[in-house]
């Protein structure tokens, strides 16, 4: 820790919001919502889209809480911060788009502080960004994820490598067996070598989001499609959910420790179906998307 | 336990599971999809229904299974039965009518039990029924409730009002402070006074279920409804979805003890909608369901 500034991080953040909303709004045509909200224990903005001409929903929310101390969810692995004062500050996205063509994204960059009087705080940054298609397309595979490489090149040749595998793993879905998507990159617990470094990681990481996913989505928001790929798409949109509900802890976390519902349930679709026990008929463009996309593989 | 007898709760599932099936499909005029499953820890027989007349989406699931070793999750208030062979068995089913007007509703009648040898088995009972309305009638919610407390009165006098406000306890969201439904009753661990007399509480819940039900359903399916009554149930299924995925200790289980994941998501509606922080309008008929029966009450 050279020069720990939370208020640089929190200035980062706020502006990285601004950025990618100021930029899916020029991709979509229509506004997003800029809803603000204060609590005792924090702030936030949550940027909202619904009915979008390009995005059909979509949530780009900034937010920043404290609490007294740790959770035990949080200090499992760190015993020695158990007690101490916490402050979490992120940005989390996810988007739906409307056409089945254009995948779902996600991304997320955060910082999480442990505090105590008379000692150094301790921080850790986490993140990354991952890339949900319903209809697979190898370019977008391998633009994403040439982009999320490009983002870690500058900081060491092994991290990309160990950020997308950690990707693989956290995205998955153990009672469907199956991947969440085709992946992207994934970080937690960063803090090494110091506060500098790991912030400017986050910030590659956070500033390299549009340029991997704004021209996928360019590329495939007209794309014709009728109700069969509709259907796919809503069908498929209920991995997510489950994913998201189910699996992801920091969903979880928030909804279990009275974080904002309505913010944590952003990444929620707008549409969604489930149906029995449904399989994909063999050499359809459906059947491809779990026999080509949703299986780790390296891309670049 | 005056005369355990396993094989005497398999067959009552297997019985009552067709019984309820065969009046639902009389209701609905479309017959339900039966297909048995077998795996090397149990087997089952998921009934269901997609794209009824009445029925948007339905599942009656029986399912039998054991395990070598009792899971830790089932044995923190039994200590004592840490380690012990253990099987489970059970009726569970959910129901998503088309129409707006009608309700979703839930039972469940299980058992467990924990085997060791040489030593008695330990079992207990659980289950119950609930019933989660769109448009609040307290008619329905009368009927429903009074049905629930006739299956128990032969049973002693305190047994409804204990079960009933388990129910409510039970089926609440705390991330959005609203109760799932109307309640209905709910109960667990129970093994008192003896076999007989716990089985015979089982019977008789999972034996009422069709006369709790079917009269609501049937006055209500033809009722006419338009956009605005289908997207305020697609709404609201989004917290169908939000309890059974995030809070229902059973599925959260089921998916992360390599449960089958087909029958454990029986449950989920055929289609869901989310959107960021609606409210009904004062006065509303939408309104009424949230002031009204989104609050537990005595009904009977």
């Amino acid at each position: 820790m050279n020069s720990f500034n939370s208020a640089a991080v929190r200035e980062y953040l706020v502006e990285l919001q601004d950025l990618i909303v100021t930029r899916l709004e020029q991709v979509d045509g229509k506004k997003f919502l800029r809803d603000k909200w204060e609590r005792p224990d924090g702030d936030g903005l949550s940027c909202i889209i619904e009915e979008g001409n390009v995005l059909e929903r979509g949530g780009v929310a900034f937010s920043h809480v404290k609490g007294g101390k740790m959770p035990v969810s949080a200090t499992a692995h760190r015993p020695e911060l158990a007690g101490r004062r916490w402050e979490a500050m992120g940005v989390s996205l996810v988007l739906h788009p409307r056409n089945p063509y254009a995948p779902t994204t996600h991304a997320n960059v955060r910082m999480f502080v442990a505090t105590k009087d008379g000692a150094a705080p301790v921080f850790w940054f986490g993140g990354g960004m991952d890339l949900t298609p319903y209809y697979g397309f190898t370019e977008d595979a391998v633009h994403f994820h040439q982009t999320c490489k490009n983002s870690l090149i500058p900081f060491g040749d092994d991290l990309h490598a160990k950020y997308k595998k950690w990707c693989d793993e956290y995205f998955f879905l153990p009672h469907r067996n199956e991947p969440r998507g085709v992946g992207g990159i994934f970080f937690d617990d960063l803090s090494e070598p110091d506060f500098d470094t790991a912030f400017a990681i986050q910030q590659s990481v956070g500033d390299h989001f549009l340029s991997a996913y704004v021209p996928i989505l360019e590329k495939r928001k007209d794309t014709p499609w009728g109700e069969r790929e509709r259907d796919f798409q809503l069908y498929r949109r209920g991995r997510y959910v489950e994913f998201n509900l189910v699996i992801d802890r920091g969903t979880i976390f928030g909804l279990q420790t009275n974080g904002r519902t309505e913010s944590i349930l952003l990444s929620m679709p707008p549409l969604v179906k489930w149906r029995y026990n449904w399989h994909p008929e063999k050499g359809t463009p459906e059947a491809e998307l779990y026999e080509k996309f949703l299986a780790p593989k390296d891309w670049v």
